[in-house]
């Protein structure tokens, strides 16, 4: 995607693969700026203050975080040392752990000397991959958005809902849930995107405001309470989010108030889809209510907002009184009862287990 | 209810009714302060610009807004502009439109010498009307959650969830949706409220949190995506909401987000009551989502928040990149088939045209 005429990925790697970079998403959509993570402490703190977020892009800064601790000590204890910091900093995320245990199994063989290019090799390929996995998501999700375009009678305008960041900025390049739409945009179809803005971290008002605008796709931000009510009303034809974690049935485990959002679709007969690239399914989870932790993060979160003040200043305002505590579930989980279908890089599903194993066999 | 100490109504007459007193609520949290209404204009947009909100103190306000203008000139004319001006303020509130008909009713007849005096005893009487409304409210809830707490064991907290602000702030004393939960908590109860946040303008974050703070009562903040989660996983046991407008079939026409709650709560078979006052109820309407027309709001309402600063200063914050337009439907509609019960001065009726007929013969 681009940037004011320039084509970026969310990661790339600096000297010869020495250092990385990457975009601090903290300071968007008031600043952008890039940041050069030099060791994997500073990768592992990428991904805990969430200046890198969505599950395929900290799944990409995990494993150029095991190239970075390579690059200074490539022993067996610095292999297992960099897994344990880095599989730590965000317990929901599956594909932080797919990647690392990719990383470690083709390094594990490996002597200490040939682990270093090794690991940089292998990096710089799981990027690769996820940019030719979304941009597969992105085509059999066109497909969708075109057959339920015609069903709606072909004409007027289509409009998708989106919750959270989805989008580019959560990937090394594409985006999952926003594939389908960028793809459908660049086809031509008259999409509109209704953009949650995701309280409490605001990753819809911020992130994905910031790339449709970037891209000039038509959109408009509302709050987290508004989308049922435009469901009610016949003006949302499609919601598309993404997921952190699918499990091996086709509960999905997103950002928290995904799952009143799939209640309204499936309360108004609105097409419910998640777009995923397959790494993010746990096999090894069936019932994603009952078995999935929950990650709970900061009350300050809920209690304080971040946003730029008249006078172009960016700061912390607290929105609660004094003595008021504040609790912050991070994600919540959308059973697979309420889902029309899982948009995959190998097609699309059922959300179930025979869905799930038809395409990943 | 008491503040620092202190006995207050949220509206309350000054200089023998020449002028009357309110708290601007939209200093709250970070700032209590009164404000003097002197004229029919400044209630007017006292209403408009929500220094007070909730159905049942804007119809206090629009009745002492007659009753200023009364004081100013007290022709049919008067009376006519009084009610043309209070009534456009904020069209979804039946209850502005309710105290304006009776003050109306009471007025027209009498010589414009009598209208004065008049004016002030009947706004004063429907405010004192609110407060006993509110609190047979807050009785007949107090027993909807005895019932509900000896159901569920009569041990440990019972846990309620509540959307915007239905409490003391809304209304002249009491509260409708946190009148139950004050009758509850000073008769005992080990209650805990779930305090949605309420997005675009948080008055749940501000005004709820500061009222239960204020006496009390144990409560956390969350944002609005984080309820459904809670009542997947056992934590709430009820949500209280309060209603802008009720319809002859029990549609309940409250804050936007109301109806994802009541999604969520059937989903899960958490009991969903709602709080009001007869005058709440617009007999004129039957289906609420396909009747009622939905009040659009301020675009600024969503691209920027209001909060304090670290160093104490009060001040606005954009959230939204430069570009990205807004959209602020205000409300929403729960159709009745959501709902458990209504709470009302007269008793709990189940939501329906027969159950409101019960009551309201």
């Amino acid at each position: 995607m681009r940037v004011n005429g320039t084509a970026w990925r969310t990661i790339w790697p600096e000297d010869d693969g020495r250092a990385v970079g990457i975009i601090d998403q903290t300071r968007l959509p008031h600043a952008f700026e890039t940041l050069r993570l030099t060791s994997m402490e500073a990768a592992a703190h990428a991904i805990s203050a969430m200046l890198v977020r969505g599950a395929p892009l900290i799944g990409a800064t995990a494993a150029w975080g095991v190239a970075l601790a390579m690059a200074e000590d490539a022993s067996d204890t610095g292999l297992e040392r960099a897994y344990a910091v880095l599989v730590a900093t965000r317990p929901t995320a599956i594909n932080l752990r797919w990647a690392l245990d990719t990383m470690k199994a083709r390094l594990a063989p490996l002597s200490p000397a040939e682990r270093p290019a090794a690991a940089r090799a292998h990096a710089a390929a799981i990027c690769d991959e996820d940019v030719a996995l979304n941009e597969a998501i992105g085509s059999n999700g066109l497909e969708v958005i075109r057959s339920l375009y015609a069903t709606k009678g072909g004409t007027g305008t289509f409009n998708i809902l989106t919750h959270c960041n989805a989008g580019w900025l959560a990937t090394v390049d594409w985006g999952t849930a926003l594939a389908p739409i960028y793809k459908a945009h660049d086809a031509g179809l008259p999409i509109h995107v209704w953009v949650d803005e995701t309280r409490p971290r605001n990753q819809g008002a911020s992130l994905t405001a910031w790339e449709l605008n970037s891209h000039g796709v038509p959109h408009t931000v509302i709050v987290d309470n508004a989308g049922g009510h435009y469901m009610q009303h016949g003006q949302v034809d499609m919601v598309i989010v993404g997921t952190d974690r699918t499990t091996a049935q086709g509960d999905v485990c997103n950002k928290i108030g995904t799952y009143l959002k799939a209640l309204a679709a499936h309360d108004n007969n609105v097409p419910f889809y998640v777009a995923l690239p397959g790494p993010t399914i746990d096999w090894t989870v069936n019932d994603g209510v009952k078995e999935i932790p929950i990650e709970e993060r900061s009350q300050a979160e809920v209690t304080r907002l971040w946003g730029r003040t008249e006078d172009g200043a960016l700061t912390w305002v607290t929105v609660t009184p004094k003595g008021s505590p504040a609790a912050n579930p991070a994600f919540d989980v959308t059973p697979a009862r309420l889902i029309t279908g899982l948009i995959t890089e190998r097609g699309v599903c059922p959300a179930s287990a025979e869905g799930l194993r038809g395409l990943y066999a």
